[in-house]
C-alpha cells in the first residue's frame, strides 16, 4: 500500500460504495434473454467470472477492495481534485469549478478502476483468457494494462470506426500484450452478419459486445468476458472517485452543488455521483446531478425506458433501461466510448425518479468546449470527457447570467492524447 | 496556492536551488560569440528577457519562486513518487527502485516546469512575444501551455524529423494557440542555408535554435528568446523535482544510493539529480549519479569538452561544454528530445568533476526497455525516458548478479502517448 510514496494515502477510500443498499426502490432485474423472466444469477456464470457475479448482486452498502487492488490504484490514486481558476477566470463567472482528473491513470482514464478490479477478481477465480469489447479504445487499454498487471490474456474486439480513428490505442492494447480485432469483423457469428454486409461498417458498442460476449459463451468455459460499463458492479468500482473526491473537497471546506459527468454506459458519471448523491439521499444535501451526453446518442434523453438487450445481436440478458434500440447505429463521432444505444440501468432508474438530470449536447459545441478548456486549463480532455466540459461551461454562464454562485463539480474522465486525429481536419486544428 | 486540494503541498519546494553557490570550482564561463570575451550578462538582453538573465547569473543558493509560479504549479505538482515494485519483480533484482512521474503534468513532461517559470518571467518584463526551437514537441507544448496561461505569443521552431513523427504535439502546440513551422525552413537565413541544401533536411536542434535565435535578434526587442535546457537557470527551475523527491524518500524511509535520467540538453536529469547532488557535496552522502544519453548522439561519452555554440550556425554565445561540434546532424531518432550536439555547461562540468558518470545506450534496447516498463508498470515512458529506464534496467540486473541491494531513483521525465508511432513499424508494435 505504500507504493505510491503518499501522506494521500488517507483519501483512498477502502471500500467500494454500493448504491443499491440506500435505495428506497429497487431497479427492475435482468431478464434471462430466452424466458424472459428475471435471471438466476448462476446463468450469468457462462459469461462472467464468480466473483464479478458475487459483487453484481452483492447488496452490502461497502464492499471492501482486496488488497492487492489497492495496491495498484495505489500506483496512481488518489487522481487529483483540481479548482478551475482558469476556466473560472476566462468564464468570468461566480461559480467555482472543481474537476476530478481521472486521466493521471496509466492508461489514461477511469477505465482502471474496474480494469484492475475485474482483472484480479478474474485471475483469482482462475480465469486465464478475458474478452472484451472497447469504443474508443479507453477500456479496452484499461484492461489490457490490468491483464498484464494479473498475468491475464486479454482479447479485444475494438469498434471499427475507432479503431481506425485512434491507432495510438491500439497500439497501446498490442504493447501490453492484448490481442485487438476490428468489430464487426469475421470471427464470429455475430460479427460476420454485420461484417457480410459491409467490411467497412462503422460498428457500434453493442455490435463489439455481442462479438465478445459470443466468445466466452462459446468457449467452454476457458474465456470469460469483462464490460467496462453498463453494470451495477462496474458502476461500483468506479465510486472510488467519488469518494476521494468526498474527502478532497471537504478538506478545502467546499461542497458541490451540481456534479456532471458525460455518460456512454454511466460508469464514470456514477463514479462520481454517487457517493454525492448519498449525501442527497441520506442527509438532504441539496445536490444537482447532470449526466451529459451526445445528441447524436442520446439514449437518456431521447431512448425509451425499457427492457433491451445489452448488445446488438439479443445475447445478453434483457436490460430495463433508457434505449435507442439495440439495432441502433451511432453515427461515427469522435467520442467512440459514447457510442452506445444504452444506459446503465441505475442510472436509468435514477434519471427516471428524477434525482439525475440528463442533457445532450452535440459536437461542435464539445469540441469548443474542449478547446477552451486546454487553452485554460492545460490539459486536452477525450472527446468523451468535453461532453461534461460543454455542460460545465454552459452551468457556469448560467450562473454568470443570474448572478448565482454555485459549485460545480465534474469528472475529467480522461485525457485525450490518443485523440489528436479528432482534433485535426486535414492536419489543421479544429 | 490551494488550487489542487492536497495535503501534498507540504511537498512543493518554495525555491529553486541554484547548485553554483555550492560549488567549489565554477564552471567556465560563457564567451562572446564576437569577441570570444566573458559574456557581459548585458549583452544577452537582445535574446532574453531581463528576469530571465537574472536568474541564470544569480550566485544565491535558494531562489525564490514566485507566488503566480507556484500557483501554476500546484496544478500538477507534486508529482508522483513511485515504487516500481513491478519492474523489480520482473528484474527479480535485489535493488529497490522508484521513480519521479513527470508525465503527469498538462502537457506530459517535466518541461513545463521551467516553461511556467519563462512565460512567467517574460510576461512580467511585459515580453508579448516569445520564440523557441522544439525537438520532439515536449518542450514546445510546455512552452505553448505556459504561453496561453501568461497571455504570451508564442512561435515555435520544430525540427522537421519530429514535426512528421510526431504530428500529435504539433496539433497539441497548435490548439494551445502557437504558431509551428518546420525547422530548418525558410522563414530564416539560418533555416535557408539549411533548407536550400535539402527541403527534406530532418534538422536538429542546433538548427532549430539558429533559427529562433535569428528572430529574437532581429525582432528590434519585440520577441524574446526561450531555451528549454542547458542553461544554468533551466536546470535550476528543473530543482523543483529533486527537491520534492526527497521530501517523498525522506518519507518512506529510503535514500537514494544511485540517481539516473536521460540527457539531452540536461535539464531532467538535473533537475532530479541536484538537490541530491547537494547531499552529496554538503553531507558526504554517497550517491553515485548516472546520466544516460543515445548512442548515436553521445556527446558526454564521445564529445569534447571544449568552448562551442549552443546553435547551428554560430549565433548564440560560446559554452564550455561537452559537444559533438556544432554542425553534427544526429540520425533522426525517435527521441527528438535528445538529439543535441552539445551538453549543459554544468553536466558537462560535473561529468569532467567525476560527480557524474555517463552512458550512452542504443534505440533497440531503449525501445526493450520501454516496453518492459510499459508490461510492468503500465505505463508508457517517452522515448527519451526510455533511456533512462534502460539504464535502470542495467543496473538493477548488476546488483542482482552481485547479490547487492541498492536504491536507485530515476526521472521518468515524459510519457510517450505523443510517441506511439515509435512503437509502431508497418502498424506493429515493435
Amino acid at each position: 500500500m505504500n507504493r505510491f510514496a503518499s501522506r494521500q494515502a488517507d483519501y483512498l477510500p477502502s471500500s467500494y460504495y454500493n448504491i443499491k443498499a440506500d435505495l428506497d426502490e429497487a431497479p427492475k432485474p435482468p431478464l434471462h434473454p430466452a424466458t424472459k423472466k428475471p435471471l438466476d444469477p448462476r446463468d450469468l456464470e457462462v459469461i462472467f467470472p464468480k466473483s464479478f457475479i458475487d459483487q453484481e448482486i452483492a447488496t452490502a452498502r461497502d464492499i471492501p477492495i482486496p488488497s492487492e487492488v489497492l495496491e495498484a490504484y495505489a500506483q496512481y490514486r488518489p487522481t487529483p481534485l483540481v479548482r478551475a481558476t482558469g476556466l473560472k477566470r476566462y468564464l468570468d463567472t461566480p461559480a467555482d469549478i472543481f474537476y476530478k482528473y481521472e486521466g493521471v491513470s496509466p492508461t489514461g482514464s477511469h477505465k482502471s478502476n474496474t480494469a484492475i478490479a475485474q482483472a484480479y477478481l478474474a485471475a483469482r477465480d482462475g480465469v486465464r483468457t478475458l474478452v472484451t469489447e472497447t469504443g474508443a479504445g479507453q477500456w479496452g487499454s484499461a484492461l489490457s494494462y490490468a491483464g498484464a498487471l494479473f498475468g491475464l490474456e486479454i482479447r479485444v474486439f475494438m469498434v471499427r470506426a475507432s479503431y481506425r480513428q485512434k491507432p495510438g490505442r491500439r497500439t497501446l492494447m498490442k504493447l501490453f500484450g492484448a490481442s485487438v480485432e476490428e468489430s464487426p469483423g469475421p470471427t464470429t457469428d455475430s460479427g460476420r452478419a454485420f461484417f457480410a454486409q459491409n467490411p467497412d461498417h462503422p460498428g457500434s458498442l453493442g455490435m463489439a459486445i455481442a462479438e465478445a460476449v459470443e466468445v466466452a459463451m462459446r468457449s467452454g468455459g476457458s474465456v470469460k468476458y469483462a464490460l467496462g460499463s453498463v453494470l451495477d458492479s462496474v458502476l461500483m468500482h468506479q465510486t472510488v472517485i467519488g469518494q476521494e473526491a468526498i474527502r478532497q473537497m471537504d478538506e478545502l471546506g467546499a461542497q458541490p452543488d451540481l456534479v456532471v459527468g458525460c455518460v456512454g454506459g454511466g460508469s464514470n458519471f456514477s463514479g462520481l455521483a454517487f457517493p454525492c448523491l448519498r449525501r442527497r439521499l441520506k442527509q438532504g444535501a441539496a445536490i444537482r446531478f447532470l449526466a451529459v451526453e451526445p445528441e447524436v446518442c442520446a439514449s437518456l434523453t431521447r431512448g425509451e425506458l425499457r427492457y433491451d438487450h445489452g448488445d446488438a445481436s439479443g445475447l445478453t440478458p434483457l436490460l430495463y433501461m433508457h434505449t435507442l434500440g439495440m439495432g441502433f447505429v451511432p453515427p461515427p463521432i469522435h467520442a467512440g466510448g459514447l457510442r452506445y444505444h444504452g444506459m446503465a440501468p441505475l442510472v436509468s432508474h435514477l434519471v427516471d425518479r428524477e434525482l439525475i438530470q440528463a442533457r445532450a449536447v452535440g459536437q461542435d459545441e464539445v469540441f469548443q468546449a474542449a478547446r477552451v478548456f486546454l487553452r485554460t486549463e492545460g490539459v486536452l480532455p477525450a472527446p468523451e470527457s468535453s461532453h461534461a466540459v460543454a455542460a460545465v461551461i454552459q452551468e457556469a454562464l448560467a450562473a454568470r447570467r443570474e448572478g448565482r454562485s454555485e459549485t460545480i463539480l465534474f469528472n475529467l474522465s480522461g485525457h485525450g492524447f490518443h485523440d489528436m486525429g479528432a482534433y485535426e481536419i486535414n492536419g489543421r486544428p479544429v
